[in-house]
């Protein structure tokens, strides 16, 4: 049953109810809070992923890794909000002597923006969820958050969010703070809402370019944080290709296939060196022969995965290399083709396969793979397998241009959760300059305000000269941390 | 003469040009170009003010400020990126013992965004425009600079553009790194551009938001940094006002027409308790009796100007307090009206006037405020004028919620350049959480790449462990400041 309009805004209206009350605690009492989530979900766990199997045909283990990821994403999210990391105190003290002139006592800091839409993703039913990445920041900041459950695991996203109200209720945080709707109607009068003030989404390019565009479009704006995928490019160079070709197509086809290839980071495209097709073919084929196919998240997907397959397989000048299917188990498929071909026609790699397929793309010579890179749209990742005599500086400069995430010799499936993780890259990878992954995720739903001339007693907390939260400050251009800083490791 | 299609393509491709090279200096040298810069309007000050003088007919003191204010701030930017803040360098080891599983050594820091978009504002024509705020900050950022004109002072523009294209010349800077549009075609057209990827502009509500529209509806949609102005309302409680009527009224005189009313900080509503009003006038007639009128930026301005103040002045429930003009060089002028009328009529909170016209808004009950505060739009700034004994607590909570500086017995005319200002608001204030005015204004042309399992030498230097240039790491969690950081005091 989808949410009525009415159910919408009284959602949204419980939830900007709670976040005038939440914003008045501490980031130490709103730490509790999302510990108490991440024990509930410990709790709740071994239901929560027999529910996740049924409805997304996932593997238990790996439902297993994302529930853990998602609690100790929250465990780091309490830990960092309890540092102030994200208050960004700023104090500057009058100084008659300032260089443009005297200058007032101003203080700055951020607050929660309100109230948060989530939309949840088909691929991460945990992670990137009901409680995934954007509601456990959202909170975080202290905002309230409004979740859209995704259909492909509705069950499941209304059985966690029970599991996450009745945590946040036991913890003490005021009722409302969140909760879930289900369809498409809720979906768009939650971007619309006037007590919504921004959205978090990850899903895919058309659907978060239509929902970017209504965000836009409202009387007031409001930040739509979207993450809408990609093709996340490897190239090999030819020392690495000498070296390492059977590690690098190993790897290369443990990671597109990795929980059969629904990932935003799956290497979609592996540029090598031209010449060696069939021991391609043969590497990859050995690589993938213990290969278990599984059923695709959803109908839908299926069919979305099969088409594009079809489009790109049809393509001028790519042809098949391994021949997979698109049963509804699909089996493994690569397809082939050259520089010269995707010189010509660019949209061979901007066409992304979300399913076990990917693109080996042959180039004649090394000195191409700058303007290749060229020709890719903005990335979450991309990725360098290169040795140390290689000199790629400027394929990784081009490379840093169009890319939120550059690997060296890796492989870009595994996101972990830390202070430096930048999940996020030019348009159309996000919609943003920001991360859904990581610490600073926490920073998209904040924004500063700035106090001036007030009373020590009337500032807040953060911005106080006796520091009372004990958090970083930086006075008059200059940083001062608590001598007291945590140690930093969970 | 307008720019044509082909000069703003030529300036913007040359701009991209010169972005690439620019890069590759580190921020010492960057600083160096912008201390030439502001060396150069040093030096061509008298030249400059006299033209500014001519062209926007505001007086040579406050011109001759507005030039300090804007040498000053390219002096602290430069100091600012030479401590590498602006990196935001974040260093996580590689970790087998890390919460979620093991975590790869991860490393994010900012690079600039590319070619930036600057629009000249028409009130401010040294300070937000050829070399103001956004120019100052995307340069710093690392990032080249394509400034369109604002007509009302265009001689000027071409004049400061070439003191800056020759003062960053001498310095070393690539050629392009700063170039100047005119008219209107061009100003499309540097929205629309593929390689431009932010633009900054201060401007009206109307036009900010036409653009901010465009910029939206691009392929590649790209932030767009408006700053639209507002009514920066001030409240003033029972005891502020039994204690300090007459040094109220004449800061609010004083603020009000400061510079002839063309600040986005003017105070365009003052409430008051009702009962006073004879004194009221009597009082801002007294504070405005040597007031010297002078002409307004421009005759569009002018025209704007009238008809606000007649639509504000024919509004129901509105009256005139204090009858000025709407002559060529405008005496002030102050309406009247009663917190029934603009319960019944918001409306009338969300007229700017822009020039030296201002509301007074007369209550009955103290109590009435916060819900007033709530009738408001977005705003840069809002004022409580209380005293110590005041519990003002919910109303100020009501103005950290709509405004982006609170001030405290203060007058938000002024805005000083330093760590921690704030310049910007909600939704109309401006488009976006971020601020045009103070070190982190920079920021807004900065975006995070992340660097998985690099060599160290392949590293960019702000994230080696050597840290060559002595930037602020947080390293596994913690902050390590360079010890040898400067003081901070210009």
């Amino acid at each position: 049953m989808n949410s009525t309009a009415a159910e919408l805004d009284a959602s949204v209206e419980a939830a900007h109810a709670a976040f005038e009350k939440a914003r008045l605690a501490g980031p130490g009492t709103r730490a509790t809070w999302l510990e108490a989530v991440a024990a509930g979900l410990e709790n709740d766990a071994a239901a929560l992923v027999d529910l996740a199997v049924t409805e997304t045909h996932l593997a238990e283990p790996r439902l297993q890794g994302e529930l853990k990821r998602t609690v100790f994403q929250l465990r780091l999210f309490a830990d960092e909000i309890r540092r102030g990391e994200h208050f960004d105190a700023t104090i500057d003290h009058d100084d008659a002597a300032w260089g443009m002139g005297p200058r007032p006592d101003l203080r700055r800091y951020n607050v929660p923006l309100g109230v948060v839409g989530v939309f949840g993703a088909s691929n991460f039913p945990f992670a990137f969820s009901v409680m995934g990445g954007d509601s456990a920041s959202a909170l975080a900041a202290g905002c309230a958050v409004v979740h859209k459950a995704h259909d492909g695991h509705r069950e499941l996203a209304v059985r966690t969010a029970e599991t996450v109200t009745a945590a946040l209720e036991s913890a003490g945080a005021p009722s409302g703070l969140f909760s879930l709707v289900t369809g498409r109607p809720a979906a768009e009068a939650l971007v619309d809402h006037p007590l919504v003030k921004a959205i978090g989404f990850t899903g895919s390019t058309a659907g978060g370019r239509a929902l970017f565009d209504r965000a836009a479009a409202r009387p007031e704006p409001i930040p739509f944080f979207g993450e809408l995928g990609g093709i996340n490019a490897v190239f090999v160079t030819g020392n690495a290709w000498a070296a390492r070709r059977e590690e690098i197509l190993t790897g290369y086809a443990g990671s597109f296939t990795l929980g059969m290839g629904q990932f935003c980071t799956k290497p979609g495209v592996l540029f090598v060196p031209a010449g060696q097709t069939d021991e391609v073919r043969d590497n990859l084929r050995n690589a993938l022969e213990d290969f278990a196919p599984a059923q695709l998240l959803s109908a839908r997907l299926h069919e979305g995965f099969r088409q594009a397959v079809a489009g790109l397989r049809d393509t001028a000048g790519v042809r098949v290399l391994l021949d997979g299917d698109v049963a509804e188990a699909p089996a493994p498929t690569v397809l082939l083709t050259t520089s010269e071909a995707v010189r010509s026609d660019p949209g061979i790699l901007r066409q992304e396969m979300f399913g076990p397929a990917s693109l080996v793309v042959e180039y004649s010579d090394e000195s191409e793979l700058t303007a290749l890179a060229g020709l890719l749209e903005g990335q979450l990742t991309t990725t360098l397998q290169a040795e140390a005599e290689d000199d790629v500086a400027e394929l990784a400069g081009r490379l840093a241009d169009i890319s939120g995430r550059l690997l060296w010799n890796g492989w870009p499936t595994g996101v972990t959760v830390s202070y430096a993780q930048h999940h996020g890259g030019p348009y159309p990878a996000t919609t943003s300059g920001t991360t859904s992954v990581g610490t600073a995720a926490i920073r998209r739903f904040l924004r500063p305000v700035a106090f001036q001339s007030f009373p020590q007693p009337r500032l807040p907390e953060p911005l106080q000269d006796a520091n009372p939260w004990n958090v970083p400050q930086r006075v008059d251009g200059v940083w001062r941390r608590p001598s007291a800083q945590p140690e930093g490791r969970l």
